[in-house]
């Protein structure tokens, strides 16, 4: 079975700057193959991802990763949202869900891309729960803001977790002829690979090959990214 | 076996006007007929459900979507509670949960039906979240409101999920004999009726028949409402 | 909520001879005080279940143990059948479905109590097995045995587990009045209650009383029996 | 996103003869327009499933029962594989399996569908363990049959449940241009239809859109049927 | 297999002043007898579990209860950290986040135990949430406190649930040789063991040895505690 | 926390004669550090795992496989048993019982390693059946084999499935200076390393050392192998 996208608008929805390069961007990116419009959103700014040698300042952290998300974004041929949240400090709230609501609007997503909620990092996990709210009030004409209401919400599917760590996936997208765009979009995170050091930091190249491969080889190709579609009225979208 | 509820006094905390009448009055209206004692208690004003070709001023709708409900409540004979939250913005705080203490100890239930976690939207799983802690700080004294607090902690029962999205139901209530007053109480609310035309909704007579008919059918009788008891300390109240 | 059991016949169909006493007697007594039908059907033998120290020689203990039980069924005026199948060697097989079959023709209960196939002992799996696909054949007339077929499969409800090991109740029966049956009953097996020395033998009173006690205190009662309505067509059968 | 078949074989094990018209004949209809191969494996050969007023004789039941199979495959322009197990008596064995394992070399699957394990009926379960070992053994020369090893096990969906019970779904194939070539076949099944008026029988065609129209509206569209891939080694083909 | 803790620090987050008693104190006394070091954090302060018959003043409660629960800490040889949040309001925050952030880092604990998200109170679940983001923000040097940021997160343990409903544990600590100390502690709360006749209020030392005894025979011992290791990225500490 | 071995005896019990190696080797040889006492029983001979190139004749296979996995355990100092049953023809059957029986009464166990119950491969899954049913029966002296009945039942532990597909860990094993002895070990069976260039064949020493990094990754350090406690009546051990 082939997935085409070729009638779709893709929208990951990430908590940092870097997330969507570990855990959708080759499915973006063959989405894109088959004609369809990619937009990444992310909620946070990356403001507390210091390395321990960084010469960049703290203040300017934040401007710093978004210039490398417009350039990953950039890569993907993608359109970028940035939310400009703090690292650590993101937490459903109605204005928060009015944000995100806005973006959905503007973009108008077939299939919206959010972090599991069994992912390890409580920004991830606060950004799913914007994210799924927002997937519903998106198509709902109540909840006003700039741009008209969607007729109907996105199909929703949540990602792999990073090092794939207590995430079932349901779905498996073969990404073989996408690996080398993720790795060029993830160069593109110079702030981050610089902290290859730290010993609080993985690795990020070396974790992203491992997790496409072991994805791909669970389904008997080469290399793969991990979902789970969100089994919810209305955002379960059919194939 | 045949659960009687005699002894009991019902409180369904939902968070819609419309939402009891889909989820649980089969099941409230089977209680009334042992004896029991039987109130809705309504979060959320339904103030965003508005139509695309409605004639009520969006200003007007909590107030139509409350009288509406009032209608429903009469036709089971229950008593209503209306909390008043908008919709959309419903988030768990100490002041929503002593709100919800004071209806629990004012109405003093033996049984809370609540909406269930995985329900497919955030207004829901707020209301959820909400009466679940309520349902214990209704007993403890510590927790101060104008009314004395519970000798107990109600039980407290998971409701189905709109269309049975996601969930999985451990106990099934047979109503067939009460599928008429639940389409009597559906039909006082006729701003959302009016609403059949419109993309974003779901013609709710259809919708609650289906779904009454097919746990109905799961279980080997005409119609049937589905749902699961809260696995926790004192909440699971025993038959 | 209280669980009337009054138009009932109830069937728990057990691996060993004092299974039932340990995990639902207590709910056969109560349902019997509402007027309803009690049987219990043994499915091994128990054979193997011989204390060290014992003065019964192997070849009289499964007569000594179908003595206990029929001892112990009489405290709570059940019927009991005994399949006779030897401890441990017990598979699912057609032959197998069909000696239950025919036990639930005989018997024709409304609900069978069944062990849970999380249960610790690959009898009481194997038990589990085999009745539950009983439960469907018993009210299909292609599968001929001595009786006619039933009119409708029973409900089937999963029993605790011994020592509640891994398992998730969804429904707690009261029992505190049955306590005291359920401590007679255990007391007619006396070739087990002898092996209270030795050290691969859990002494079973007192298991039994810290179990309802258990369950009980779970549900904000003295003692209760835990249950788990298999959620399957036609067998969850509606309350 | 919409799943195409054009380079996929398709073959569903069901365990009864209309097992298939009601629980994925949609998607392999579908799948068919794509230009993928069809077969349906029926396991059991229905010869338990006589009615109460049935002018078929018992022996020629299972005779029956495959014409009826066949004229369905027929509408759907679907290859038959006709196993003839007996009802009821359906076991995982290493004969059975080669028997499937020789079914997948001939048809040389690229999707294999089978029931989920959490179905009502143990012929279900039984059809499903036995072809999901087949699965992999069909694509490994050390287990000899007639035809030649695969080069590759296919992927693996589990379908729906009979009444949706106890299912949970992790994809739904849209199947609105469906429906209707799944009541054509349905009503090939004609010594079923007949039982309609017995109450060990639920009415088929009534089921069957029921539960499509049911899964469609979880997933916004007029009609679907749902699977879960097998989350497995080489068997969650990716897409 | 025995599991040492002479390398360690373990820090208990709790949410009230005698959970850590219930709930994981035998594991901590073990693991001082084999040289770790170890603490208890209490979110709560206890302010509202106030008995019908106090004769302790309300706005006394919270002081009272501090200094039972230094006595019990002084028993165990732990260090006692208070945050002093008012029961019934505690919610995740950032505030909160970065006041456990200072305590992990000013403890350094190589082991934290905090609340399963299954327990029954809504305090409960919130100490686990804030806990469980601290966690991992500890460790990274952006979030800023007094303390320096640690230099890997420490793994993350689930405690067991007051009187186990719900949970399911995966690890046993045996804690036969730590009962007495468990006593003890719990006899320092006197506030609490003195409302041991209010109906609202579970007997704590009865509740407390029936959870270590079961949980102890579950695991074939005399007493046990009972956990679920957190399966998250880095904080699934190896062992 | 770090567990110790030095007082146990650790019993792999594994389906094909390489599959130690690959999930649970690592953990065998930390626990012979601590002065373990190790053996590996394999229950299939290896007898289907022909390559496509193989000069190996496939009457020699099981012979020359079992020679393989003796040398291999001679690597790990660990003694062999061979249980010598068919590929693919592995059920569970009271005699199969009886024969690991035995193996555990020999080598007596206090930890018993098994496959998971979700792993892919038919024979996992029956050999797993297969330990588990007499892990429980190896201590019941009604039993009879040629050994004694053990005093307790081991401890039980399902190992990870092959390329990690679907399985929840629950206990990482750090095993960094463990992956050269695996290496070795995985050398000694040169007629699978052999197949290396078979389409349906997986090379078994990437996959390997994947596995136990991806494992190491998740719990933050270099290789770690991953397991989940039985959480059965006496079969959990308690640390």
């Amino acid at each position: 079975m082939k997935l085409s996208f070729s009638n779709d608008r893709l929208l990951a929805v990430m908590a940092h700057p870097d997330d969507a390069e570990l855990l959708c961007a080759g499915t973006l990116a063959r989405a894109k193959v088959d004609g369809a419009s990619i937009a990444i959103a992310v909620m946070c700014g990356g403001d507390k991802g210091v390395g321990s040698g960084s010469a960049t300042p703290q203040a300017d952290i934040a401007r710093v990763r978004q210039e490398e998300a417009s350039a990953a974004a950039e890569v993907l041929g993608a359109q970028l949202f940035w939310v400009g949240a703090r690292d650590g400090e993101l937490f459903d709230s109605y204005e928060m869900r009015l944000k995100v609501v806005e973006i959905f609007r503007r973009f108008r997503p077939t299939l919206a891309i959010v972090h599991a909620m069994e992912d390890y990092h409580a920004d991830h996990r606060a950004a799913s729960q914007i994210a799924e709210a927002a997937s519903w009030f998106a198509a709902s004409r109540g909840h006003v803001t700039a741009s008209p209401a969607l007729e109907v919400p996105p199909a929703l599917w949540f990602a792999d977790t990073i090092n794939m760590s207590g995430f079932q996936p349901q779905i498996y997208v073969e990404i073989a002829g996408q690996v080398a765009i993720k790795e060029r979009m993830l160069s593109m995170h110079r702030s981050q690979l610089q902290r290859s050091d730290d010993k609080d930091f993985a690795p990020l190249a070396e974790l992203m090959i491992r997790q496409c491969e072991t994805r791909g080889a669970q389904a008997g190709v080469a290399a793969a990214e991990a979902f789970r579609p969100h089994n919810a009225f209305k955002r379960i979208g059919p194939f």
